[in-house]
């Protein structure tokens, strides 16, 4: 390790100075929009201070170039340090910082990608460090790069589960140039946490997950700029900073009292400026930002293709999921930003196929969902990567908080779940997917694909690829006929009908097996003269509406949906909604009603009711209507 | 600690034999079946003999009797030898295990409630512990009973940061009738664990997060007498049993493989059972389970009441969250078994007034939603307490995959979550609860109470409390006008007109703070000369379709229907779904329909679309349908 040289007693007063503008500007925005966190902001003041203007490298002009240092606030409750560290950083007047949580400011509540300077959103507590582990990731695996990754975790929040995945994940992969801060300041929301100032408990739990783990008085910015050289010049372990810190430091009468989380200081206001402003011994400041060391270039990570088209005969069968594998090792041939993520599952899902291909490009997240798609979200951030994570369907509700998130971080991020629904069989309900479509639907700005064949699913594959926020790909585990041919084009929001006359008198409409089972229902239908047209939407979301309303109204308003989900939130609520406003259309819809449970596929789509002869006996009472 | 006898060598070899006795059981049914984790239960064999009949405790005649020991198998996958267990301790005949994953056996791919020995279904990695907690936190706190609760976990599921968020929980509260058992077999399902045999990180980590950590060898039976011994005599701590085990466990050319995960030994069958016999040394075992040492009651958890009715004016503006508090305390005073937990947010969702009311009835979970969740379910399971926990809706999602697993295990629990949609205004997206409705209909069973007022509040409280199954109470921050006298009858499945007349030209759905917006658009409506009619729905699930149904067609079959939710999988699609089998009825449907954003409450209500003037110009477009 170099020598440590500490800073010149000049700039540590600054620093302490900095310190505690930043604590007045916390202060008074808060004042200004009568709600936040100033006491939450007062325990990280030092550690803002010497982040931004003696140990973080950034670029003024442009906050996310990808040659800068990362810096996640978890605790986005904060949010007004923040703001307030990169207005004096010189980034925008700090006069603004008196239009927080405004309507018409992007300066929020909790910080969000709206900001220029904001990679992702937080708030949520406990995922800022899954989401530091991937960008760490991708700095010192693919980007190979000397920016670092920075996340200030608060004591509360440290609870969260989220936090000690990552945290693992970040010592296995020895990710050296991630530091998380803990930023111990011994008071919750609503009581004390549950360590409070126990740092001798933290100290032992980082180091036993891996980590490079420095006790330090975290209002002492000497100890801080000496912790984070430390940090900077250790190989092959993260390290991780526990502040001692206090709640409200240097606000009398308040610092480290309970019953001030979440309030401003109001009448108190005044008289603790008034302390802060006295503890600042320097007017002006020469403090600096330093730049990047060297530069990281921008990726392209658009137009991305198949290799080669899909290669598959009429008939034969093939599962999605496989497809899916097939698919991703494909568009990873001419773009080397695509990589694939799984929780150990990637010989069920299929995305060992590019670990096959390209081994580096495949990030092992073992048993850790939210760790998961938080890293996906993190390595996606800043256009480094096109990330594909796959895991069960039904695995994705363990990070639903995660993905709820990464929408109002913007991310571009593309999941991949397989295992869909009762024809998985034997395995039972835990393992099925029969809520994964009413959860991603919930998403704002996500695409949800629900490809029923081989074909369909590559191309789903591609088409995730060049799109932006979050994609959702259903994958099924029986092997599936091929229904399109090798060149059929397919489009987001484009359906295909897939059996049509002159003379349809229902609309049958199924996605993944239950396309098959619409299918088979058509043909016996045909024997009794009754004539249906099947759709497969291909898009869940958004779903082909012109189509659906056009040929229902050609088949006399009558519409039978299928799925392998759950009645709520799935494939027949969104085609409900896309008929709601139509006068003559009635909707037959069949889904999962309950608890499914283990045996063969397709004896249980038969007995929960999204068979063949259910969709049959379903078209007889619908032609009723 | 008292003196530890190990057990006679007659006996050591017996459980020997049990264990391998257990072996060819998990082989040949999962022959049987063609699917399944064989050499998942071989690495837990030993423990399971030794558990089975050496250490716990419980009635055969009642396996789930209140004074048995609780057993939860986290690790799902080796469902076959938990069920191998109980064949073999005499609960049912072992022929029955070839019978797994049968349609028509309750032997599922995972565990389930379906059957008498099973208290939550697992299969979903990673949540055991937490139920285990709730177990153990009832029968140290409220049972106060000497009844223990063993969890046997996996190597791999302990990457799973829920994992963790438990075991803290565990150690903070001093569970010493909590023994986790870690069956560290170095093999996940696609690859080795990332920690693979290094038990002594497992140590460090477990020492760390308060456990009393012992290292054993995982396949020697009197090692794990020992072991257990020593936990149910360590008090003031949780003991964590490290066993090092091997997956395939003395299955020839399988033991410590490579893929050898979910996969029936095949043609390899024959051989290894014949080696296992080959080791047993008993044909007839003398091993009988232990009885409960003593007696505990069952708990009367019915005909629960709010202690005095509700007394509020007509008009006064009271938030729901905090008539939920209220009501909460009420309905705690006759009955000692309703508890209530939190994550440190009950200043915010005012689970606090049940602390104050009955301190030691209130379990602060802090600041870890999935063990919220979990020691919810647990602490609700066998009957023994009525259980609400409480957060913001949206950090329900952080544990979606355990409420997911909630209906899997037959749960009675209740989730209450404050803070939901725009309406709270300043903080934020991050905070808002815009797609817990669709969470919480896409569980099975679930019935979901959205209350508007206070009195409505209080009621839907004390339904909660008597209601199957999982129930979610929705609570709003905004203060709303009471609208209900005291008195007022609320059932769930019944919706309330609120307005009406016998000239009403559209339907008006609104609900919590929407409703109010759709009492202002009528008021408004009126003054031009249009009539609407108002419906609270009360229950999103089950909704009142039949009253929907008839108001919508004696209002032209014109309903608009607005929520503070995203679009999908809310009030909006569950109206669409009560009358897509109707002709002539159309739907407009007002939903926030993006990301939004920081600001006053009544300003978001107004810039994401649901407020009274988009309520009336959207009446206006329905009028012309």
């Amino acid at each position: 390790m170099p020598n440590y040289h500490k800073p010149e007693s000049k700039t540590v007063q600054e620093l302490k100075d900095m310190a505690n503008r930043l604590r007045i500007h916390s202060i008074t925005s808060t004042q200004a929009s009568k709600s936040g966190h100033p006491t939450s902001c007062s325990s990280i003041a030092e550690i803002m201070s010497v982040l931004f203007f003696n140990t973080m490298r950034y670029k003024l002009s442009e906050p996310r170039d990808p040659s800068s240092d990362r810096l996640i606030l978890s605790k986005g409750h904060s949010a007004p340090i923040l703001y307030a560290a990169w207005a004096e950083a010189g980034l925008f007047p700090v006069s603004e910082l008196q239009n927080l949580r405004k309507i018409d400011s992007d300066l929020e509540g909790h910080p969000t990608p709206r900001l220029n300077f904001i990679d992702v959103g937080t708030g949520s507590l406990g995922q800022g460090v899954a989401v530091g582990c991937g960008m760490a990731y991708v700095g010192k695996h693919y980007d190979k790069a000397d920016y670092r990754t920075y996340v200030i975790v608060g004591d509360g929040e440290s609870a969260e589960g989220s936090i000690w995945e990552s945290l693992h994940f970040a010592g296995h992969y020895k990710l050296d140039n991630l530091c998380v801060i803990f930023d111990v300041n011994r008071l919750g929301q609503s009581e004390p946490t549950s360590l409070q100032h126990r740092l001798d408990i933290y100290k032992a739990r980082l180091d036993a997950f891996g980590f490079n783990a420095i006790v330090v008085d975290g209002h002492d910015v000497e100890e801080l700029c000496k912790a984070f050289f430390e940090a900077a010049n250790t190989k092959s372990q993260p390290t991780a900073i526990i502040a001692k810190t206090f709640k409200g430091k240097f606000f009398p009468n308040i610092e480290d009292l309970d019953n001030w989380h979440g309030k401003p200081l109001g009448d108190k206001a005044a008289e603790t400026i008034a302390y802060l402003e006295g503890l600042i011994k320097n007017k002006t400041l020469s403090l600096k930002p330093q730049a990047p060391k060297g530069a990281v270039q921008q990726n392209n990570i658009t137009n991305i293709h198949l290799a080669t088209p899909p290669e598959y005969k009429l008939g034969e069968t093939v599962a999605t999921r496989l497809a899916y594998g097939t698919a991703l090792a494909k568009i990873a041939v001419n773009n080397s930003h695509v990589i694939a993520l799984d929780g150990d599952t990637k010989n069920s899902t299929f995305s060992d196929k590019l670990k096959k291909a390209f081994p580096e490009r495949y990030i092992e997240c073992f048993i850790a969902e939210q760790n998961l798609v938080g890293v996906t979200i993190g390595a996606a951030c800043r256009d480094r990567t096109v990330a594909f994570a796959s895991t069960f369907a039904t695995f994705f509700t363990r990070a639903f908080d995660q993905i709820r998130m990464g929408a109002i971080s913007q991310t571009n991020a593309n999941f991949v779940g397989s295992h869909c629904g009762v024809s998985i069989g034997e395995d039972g309900p835990s393992q099925m997917g029969l809520e994964d479509i009413a959860m991603f639907r919930a998403v704002p700005g996500s695409t949800i694909f629900y490809p029923s064949d081989a074909v369909s699913c590559e191309r789903s594959v591609e088409l995730a690829a060049n799109t932006k926020g979050i994609c959702f790909i259903r994958t099924s585990r029986p092997n599936t006929a091929v229904i399109y041919n090798n060149n059929e084009k397919f489009e987001i929001g484009k359906g295909k009908l897939v059996k049509k006359s002159d003379k349809d008198q229902v609309l049958l409409i199924g996605a993944g097996i239950t396309l098959y089972e619409a299918l088979t229902a058509a043909a016996e239908l045909e024997k009794s003269g009754v004539s249906a047209r099947v759709f497969d939407p291909f898009t869940i979301k958004p779903l082909d509406r012109a189509a659906i309303v056009q040929n229902a109204q050609e088949c006399g308003g009558r519409i039978v949906v299928v799925e392998d989900h759950y009645k709520e939130g799935g494939l027949g609520e969104a085609v409900m909604a896309a008929v709601a406003d139509q006068r003559n259309i009635v909707v037959k819809h069949l889904a999962v009603p309950k608890v499914p449970r283990s045996g063969p596929p397709t004896v249980l789509i038969d007995m929960f009711g999204i068979s063949s002869r259910h969709i049959i006996s379903n078209v007889a009472e619908i032609l009723k209507l």
